[in-house]
C-alpha cells in the first residue's frame, strides 16, 4: 500500500517507532518540557516570532477552524472569506452557524483568484478579517498570501489562514506575511497521525479580540489553552501520542523539509506532462497535484486502489469525475511516482485507450 | 515505568502492535466496515440496543461532554447536575458558558450522594435532565446509576451519564439503566491512546431534542456525525489510528474484561488494608482507589514517580495533599500492585515513620 493522499499520508519510519512505545502520563514536568519544546520548534518552522502563541487542540483541522472563528469574532463583525472550494465553504458554514456576518468571494471551478476580485469587496465594505485556505485542498489552488496580506494591512483587517495542507509544502512565514492566526494539522506534511491541530495566533489578535470575547466554549477556549501552555500543559487530556510524534518530527526535520515535497511535486508533474496527462492552469500548491481525468476520475481512484494498492484522493461533489488529487506529503520518493504513473497509463490504455485519457 | 494513572493508562501489547502500523486512507469502504463494526461491538459492550446510535468524536472527553450538552439542551431547559468534584463541576461550567439554567447538587469532599438529596431538588423544580459522572474521577466516588435512573423515569427527565472513567471498570448497561446519553473515551479502561470520545445516544433523545435544536456547532454537530456514521464515516478526518486501536480492542476483549479491573481493585485495596493505609468510606468505582495520605499525598506522587518510576494520579485543588488516586485500568497485574505497595511502605517509613502515615 502506498498513500498519495492528502491526509493521513504515508508515515515516516521514525514516526511509527515513536507510535510503538508506551505512552507516558502527561501531568508531569517531563511532558511539560516536551510541550514547551514543541511550541518553540513549531514557532521556528512557522516563522512565528515572540509575538505569537501556539494553541494545541485535540481535534481535526475543522475543529481548529471553528475554534479560531468563535474565539476571535462575533455577530458585530463582518468577515471576508475566499470560497474556492469545499474548505473555503467550511469557513462560510462556521459563520452561518455562529451568526457572524460575512461575504464570500466565490470562485468557480478552475477560476484563479485575482487581487481585483478581493479589492472589489474591500472597497465597498469594511471587514474585520480575511479568512483563506493557503491552498484550497479540494482543488489544489495555491492563493498568493503576500498579495492577500497586503490587502489586509491596507484595510486594517486581521488575516486568518488555514494552512492545514499547505504548511510544510509551500513557503509560509507568519510574521513576514502578516498572518494573525495560522491553522495547521498533524496528518498533513508532518505525516503524523490525525487528531491534533495547532493554531499560531498573534499577540495582537489574542489581546484585541480573544481576551475581549465572552467565553463561548469550554473545550476550545483559547484563553484556557494559552494559560495552560505557559507551563507546557493543556486544559484537558490531549492526544499525548501525537504530541510525542510531533516532538520527534520537529527535532528530526528542519525548516527545509518542504524541499522533499516540492521535489516530488515537480517530478510527478513532469511525469504527467511526459505521459499526456493534464493539470489545471491555476497556481498549484506543492502539497498535491490535481489531475484532469474527466469523466473517469473516480474510476481511476477506484482502480488504483483496488488493483494496484495505490491510494490517491478522490473528489466529492461536481469534481468527483473530473479530477483526482495526488498528494506529495509524507514518506514518498520518486520511485513511488514512477509506479503511480505506470499504473495510470495502464488504466488509461486498458479501459479507454490513449485518446480518451482526458 | 508503570502507569497506575486514570488515563492515559498502561497500554496492552496488542494495542501497541496496531499503533506501529502505517495508517490507511479512511474514505474507503474498507475503513467504513471497520467503523460499522466498531459501532456494533461498542453498542454490545454498552448494552446499547437498536434504540441507540454511536457518535465518534475526535476530542477529549470534555469535548464530548460539551457536545452532548449543546446538542441536546438550550436556554429553555433546566438541568440538574451532580457536582461531586472537578468533573461534575465541568458540566456546570459548560452550562454557564452556554447559558443553560441548572441546579447543582454540590457534594462536600467525602460526602456520599443520597437519593434524598436528589429528590429534594426534583420535588421542588421541573428538570429536563439529570447529568452525572458515573464515577466522579477526581475522588473515585461511584454513584448509584440505578437509583438515579429511577428518579429520571419518575420525573420524566433525560439521563445523561459521563462514564468516561467508569466504562469497562464498573457495570454499565445503557438500555437497562435508562441512560439517554453515555459518554466514554479511548484512554481509560480500553487503554487506547487519548484523542477519541464516543457518545451512545438514545433514539428518543436524538429525535426529541437533537433534531429539533438549531445547529450550534459545525465540528460537534451530532446530526452530521450520525448521518455520516450510517455509512461508517465521520464528517471530518477522525483520529484514524485510535479507531483502529478501538477495533482491535473490541474484537479482543469481551464484555467481561472489567473482571480484570475489578480484581486489581480488590487486590490493591486488600494490600492497602493489610499495610495500614486508609481509603475514603464512600462507594468506590473499580476504576481507581483513592488513598488517604493527608498531608503528604503530593509528596507520595512525586517520590513514586521520581524514585520508583511508578506513576499514580495526583489531585488538584483542596485534595492535592490529601489523596493520591491509584488506577486499575489498563495492562496491570497483581505484581505491579505488589511493587507499588512496597514502594509506598518504603516512602512512609523512610520519610515520616509508620506513625505519620495517615
Amino acid at each position: 500500500m502506498r498513500l498519495f493522499t492528502v491526509g493521513p499520508v504515508q508515515m515516516y519510519k521514525a514516526t511509527l517507532d515513536v507510535r510503538s512505545c508506551q505512552l507516558p502520563y502527561f501531568r508531569t514536568s517531563a511532558f511539560s518540557e516536551i510541550m514547551l519544546e514543541n511550541e518553540r520548534l513549531l514557532k521556528d518552522r512557522l516563522g512565528a516570532t515572540e509575538d505569537f502563541k501556539i494553541i494545541f487542540l485535540t481535534a481535526s483541522g475543522t475543529g481548529a477552524m471553528e475554534a479560531s472563528v468563535i474565539n476571535c469574532f462575533d455577530g458585530k463583525d463582518r468577515l471576508l472569506i475566499v470560497d474556492g472550494g469545499s474548505f473555503g465553504k467550511r469557513f462560510c458554514e462556521i459563520c452561518d452557524i455562529h451568526r457572524i456576518p460575512y461575504d464570500s468571494i466565490k470562485l468557480k471551478w478552475n477560476e484563479i483568484l485575482t487581487q481585483d476580485q478581493v479589492l472589489e469587496f474591500t472597497e465597498k465594505a469594511k471587514y474585520s478579517a480575511l479568512l483563506v485556505n493557503a491552498d484550497e485542498t479540494s482543488t489544489g489552488q495555491l492563493f498568493d498570501l503576500r498579495v492577500l496580506s497586503q490587502i489586509c494591512r491596507d484595510n486594517d483587517m486581521y488575516f486568518i489562514v488555514d494552512a492545514i495542507s499547505s504548511f510544510g509544502a509551500d513557503y509560509i512565514d507568519v510574521a513576514e506575511m502578516g498572518i494573525d492566526a495560522c491553522i495547521i494539522s498533524s496528518q498533513k506534511a508532518m505525516s503524523l497521525a490525525p487528531g491534533m491541530s495547532m493554531v499560531a495566533i498573534s499577540n495582537s489578535l489574542y489581546e484585541e479580540r480573544v481576551l475581549k470575547q465572552p467565553r463561548k466554549t469550554l473545550y476550545f477556549d483559547f484563553r484556557e489553552h494559552i494559560d495552560n501552555q505557559k507551563r507546557g500543559q493543556t486544559p484537558f487530556t490531549p492526544a499525548v501520542g501525537i504530541l510525542l510524534e510531533l516532538n520527534e518530527y520537529l527535532k528530526r526535520q528542519d525548516k527545509y523539509s518542504k524541499d522533499r515535497v516540492e521535489d516530488n511535486a515537480k517530478y510527478f508533474r513532469r511525469l504527467l506532462s511526459d505521459n499526456g496527462f493534464d493539470v489545471p492552469t491555476y497556481p498549484l500548491s506543492s502539497a498535491l497535484t490535481p489531475v484532469l481525468l474527466d469523466p473517469h476520475a473516480f474510476e481511476y481512484f477506484t482502480l488504483l486502489k483496488d488493483e494496484y494498492d495505490l491510494f490517491v484522493t478522490p473528489c466529492g461533489g461536481e469534481l468527483k469525475n473530473v479530477i483526482i488529487r495526488v498528494g506529495h506529503l509524507g514518506a514518498l520518493d520518486k520511485g513511488d511516482y514512477d509506479s503511480l504513473i505506470k499504473a495510470m497509463c495502464e488504466i488509461r490504455s486498458r479501459f479507454w485507450g490513449e485518446q480518451n485519457a482526458e
